[in-house]
């Protein structure tokens, strides 16, 4: 398979999103346009990303949703399970937490810490929850490879460098805090004023 | 202005916010690169979203932080204020609530609404707080533009019919549903389950 682009790889991750809604919906079949305006790209973006599959081109204009479902799965390595842990067991940390269709998308929750003794204590969940001295050891153990950081914003970057100590792959900041991480680490940054703000340019542009 | 098309319109939000992150660290310059790089786009792509804003175009190859942000704001129309609600109050419903930074941000949520009213009588919050069949008449006086949905998966489309209802402008999601809306409805899914398959097709492709 060829190498393909980060920005093609992070659009065909949010197609397959989109394709495992329309199979749960029952449909079949679906237009780059359509996928498109539901990623918000170009529908010629949406024919250059899916180029790069190892999936054969297709004749007519609507892709089937199985299909490429599974060779985005595929390409993308999809299927391979992977563990993540959740940094901060506040609100929002305990709603991913509690959130249970992860296994269903080959997620695990593996781990949950916190700074707060009580916390830990008083959390009911299956996920199995520790001291934030633990991280690294239960990261190398258990295998780890994401880290979901759910702090305060001013322990953020603090989390971030425990995590990289533990040799993590990839890191998504819930916080509101700007975090580094060295060129070979992942971040993405999950960030409700950034969402509201872009609502908001729409809003402008529609008008 | 000319009219920017709607995947630079979120990319520019998103640099939006990103320059605020670096001028909060005292971070006067950056280039493209750099911009693209956090953004996750080219270079090039970068330069070009840029390009549609009414800023002249700057010689050197690193833009000034405070006046791209500026233009941004400007063309953007993101210091115009916008009032949003939350509808469900749960776990990430209340965190939202009780997130302090939107005002800075020029976003102001004016109302929350649950269809339990034990709830509402049991959150402390500055924010008023309301039982879900006042959500039409609250929403047309208070002059809210956009929802952000919170409720359980089962009861998303439901409660976007509701908002359509009041007129709208602008959802966004945050649940794992999957929500239908009119064309002229700008509607955007934040989508924990998303983020970690990025995140892994990243990890995938890096090694």
């Amino acid at each position: 398979m060829r190498k393909i682009p980060l920005p093609s790889i992070e659009r065909l991750s949010n197609i397959y999103g989109l394709l495992r809604k329309l199979e749960k919906s029952g449909i079949k079949t679906v237009s780059s346009a359509q996928i498109g305006k539901n990623i918000n790209a170009t529908n010629a973006t949406v024919r250059k990303d899916i180029s790069y599959l190892s999936m054969p081109s297709v004749a007519g204009r609507d892709y089937n949703v199985a299909k490429l479902k599974k060779y985005i799965g595929q390409d993308l390595k999809f299927f391979k399970q992977r563990k993540a842990c959740i940094i901060g067991l506040g609100r929002i940390g305990t709603a991913i937490l509690a959130y249970e269709g992860f296994k269903d998308e080959g997620f695990e929750i593996a781990a949950g810490f916190d700074v707060s003794l009580n916390k830990i204590e008083m959390i009911i969940s299956q996920v199995s929850l520790h001291l934030i001295h633990e991280l690294e050891s239960i990261i190398r153990s258990r295998e780890i490879e994401i880290g979901i950081i759910c702090t305060p914003p001013e322990a953020a970057q603090d989390t971030a460098n425990k995590l990289l100590k533990a040799n993590i792959k990839g890191i998504i900041n819930c916080t509101t805090a700007m975090v580094s991480v060295p060129e070979e680490v992942i971040i993405r940054n999950i960030d409700y004023t950034g969402y509201l703000r872009i609502v908001s340019a729409l809003i402008s542009q529609r008008k």
